[in-house]
């Protein structure tokens, strides 16, 4: 069986646990407070050098760092890996927005507001982070008018890429009220079989 | 024939002349200065809505964004681009690991460094980005021991990607002769068959 090292109240690691409860995988999690340094011990970083997690374990020992590397591995063969190159290019193309232009603003607001104390230094980057985070949610917003799904008409990993960090946006003090097409598509996240609540 | 918009000076720009080139693939380039807000104009956002280079256009018009999404998209059907599920999510590893851990301080340093003035209020963040700089070299140092390529023991995107930015770390700054490994990468990247410098 598979091994997620994960923390449940991570978006980066939510995002296999959505994916692999909406594919009926079995895998055993393992908690790694990230939040707390034990991403930065010698035992994790004997397994991650990159100290991070998730970290997906196969049977054999082998490892996978990167969430959204590892949302492709496991979707590989799957309908959530599409056979077509231009829509596994579009599906690669909003993974790679979500973490470098998405992750940073928006789940570092969160973590900010959710894991720092009020008098912390970094708490000085918030409005920078929420003037950035506008502008996203703007690019995600008009991509969204007129579609269901961000990729070829179809939930899929774009959807739940986005989803992890989105649906929580409010965490970092993002008010989504005037994103209706960012609403609506979260709702319609929520109704897709066997979509799980992340845990906090 | 494709056309990709882009910066010479931009590493992430500069991947896919790599590819490209070494590919021996004919293709028009647009340069953008998206230094100089070329691409925030109305104009620019209608083909790509979050305002950044590079972006692939093919010859019917489709457009696709993120330079290593783009990287993927190109290397389809190439040797560049393994059949195999594991090196392929190996690849992608790294190619999210460039984007989220390496980007964001190896070459926004450069950035600073190379295009704000002296006195601008950026200039504050460089040395915590030298500090996070040193551990994605030391990520890379440790991979690099024993191994020649990045992954699957021979040249590939994750070499690309990783190489953009790297070759030009002093310009941000950064010292890379305590990474002998890095150093001597980099060496065998610039005799790769089609190698191209980067266009400053």
């Amino acid at each position: 069986m598979i091994t997620i090292y994960g923390m449940r109240a991570s978006g980066n690691c939510y995002k296999l646990q959505l994916l692999l409860d909406q594919l009926g995988r079995d895998y055993r999690w393992i908690d790694v407070d990230s939040a707390h340094g034990a991403t930065r011990t010698p035992e994790y970083l004997a397994m991650n050098p990159n100290g991070k997690v998730p970290l997906l374990e196969l049977e054999d020992g082998r490892r996978l760092a990167e969430s959204d590397a590892i949302l492709c591995y496991l979707a590989e063969g799957t309908a959530f890996w599409p056979d077509d190159p231009w829509l596994r290019a579009q599906t690669l193309q909003w993974l790679f927005f979500e973490q470098y232009s998405h992750e940073p603003c928006i789940a570092v607001a969160r973590f900010i507001r959710g894991w720092l104390p009020a008098g912390h230094a970094r708490q000085g980057e918030l409005p920078a982070l929420l003037e950035r985070g506008k502008g996203v949610l703007g690019v995600m917003e008009q991509h969204l008018a007129g579609r269901e799904w961000f990729v070829g008409g179809r939930y899929g990993l774009a959807d739940i890429a986005l989803y992890a960090y989105t649906h929580c946006a409010g965490d970092g003090g993002f008010d989504l009220s005037p994103y209706p097409g960012i609403l609506a598509w979260l709702a319609r996240v929520r109704t897709q079989p066997g979509h799980t609540p992340m845990q906090h």
